[in-house]
């Protein structure tokens, strides 16, 4: 499954545990800004107590082209309306398709044929390719790409998450025990790690912590952020 | 478009060329046994006066499952019969799905709507990911998955080596002014980058030239290979 120690993917990484499935968890490093997701992702591994987890090298700054990887300024929107209008610049080309293929080939290799990702429709409405019709295309074509797929040993990409609000996914993570205070949902945090509080990342997950009823455990720059 | 310097990726991109595209081309240094690869893509890419040639970087060996990434022996065929039972230990598991993944995320940022990719039947036999329905299958994926896609703006992927044999593709090379003694087909290459003359790879590139009419212009260790 794909790990970015989000609060998304660690949702989806415990409702998969919480099936029975044993986790393998994949994390990239490809250039992002916030790099502070690679140790979260790492902890939150340890936490749900997966049998392996890879971090995975992946050069997306060859090509340039979004401002999680490049010189472009991540935006701030100064409210949730702003959100939302069109693909964002912070879109990073093909990435759920390129961290799609690698777990593809890592569940190859491991003969394991239930891939979990935490797309959501949240993230749909800017992103292509959090889309549940991306998702079934990627499945059928991952189907036909394999050799498992061409033994007829069918390939399963579990999205959990998709049709959940934010508010939701934290209560579903709450009720399995999931440890918020590990993750990290920020474009543009801090060195040691605090959230900015105004990207999209941050108000949308700010936004479903008020609606779950609950505190978000992490710590914001912002302290207006961290009140509301 | 994908180019590995070998015989079916360098006659693609003459073809591309000769279409009147630009070419951009990517290589991958994926811990591949056959290194060589990497130099002659690169040799190729100046003799096809590419816009840009990029050198991708991906570590498939943190996967391992694959004798051309990991300790398993390259197996030598005795002969051509021995070929095409089942998928062959070479096979690397979802290559062809992260190689075109990367491409995608470079044709985003090109914003080029065209991807060529030098399968072709003969590989067909064994590689999951070398069918017809399997390329299909992930273009349908890859205009979902897309800025480009989600726009209305169709990206294609061009196999305009589908349907021809190794004879027919080294003559419409030929025809085409391609220089085959800057490629390498070999998957078991000694240090100075000579071809085994005995791997499936060398035995199908071989076979292609017998029936073309041409001679192969590279070097091969089997002297018993050369001369058949």
């Amino acid at each position: 499954m794909l790990l970015s120690g989000g609060l998304d993917s660690t949702t989806s990484a415990a409702i998969a545990r919480s099936q029975g499935f044993t986790l393998y968890t994949l994390t990239f490093d490809y250039g992002q800004r916030h790099r502070i997701e690679i140790e979260r992702a790492a902890a939150v591994a340890r936490h749900l107590e997966v049998a392996q987890h890879v971090v995975m090298p992946v050069d997306l700054r060859r090509f340039g082209g979004s401002a999680l990887t490049s010189d472009i300024d991540v935006p701030k929107a100064r409210s949730l309306t702003d959100i939302g209008h069109g693909i964002p610049v912070t879109y990073v080309p093909a990435r759920n398709t390129i961290f799609l293929s690698f777990a593809l080939a890592w569940a190859e290799v491991l003969e394991a044929r239930d891939l979990f990702i935490g797309v959501n429709v949240l993230d749909a409405s800017g992103y292509p390719d959090c889309r549940a019709e991306y998702i079934a295309a990627y499945e059928r074509m991952a189907n036909l790409a394999t050799k498992a797929g061409a033994e007829g040993k069918r390939l399963k990409i579990h999205t959990p998450l998709i049709a959940m609000t934010k508010a939701d996914i934290i209560r579903a993570g709450r009720a399995l025990g999931v440890d918020y205070a590990l993750t990290t949902s920020c474009y543009d945090p801090a060195p040691d790690g605090t959230a900015c509080g105004a990207c999209d990342a941050c108000l949308l997950r700010l936004k479903g912590f008020r609606e779950s009823g609950t505190r978000d455990p992490i710590a914001y720059r912002s302290p207006a952020s961290a009140a509301t």
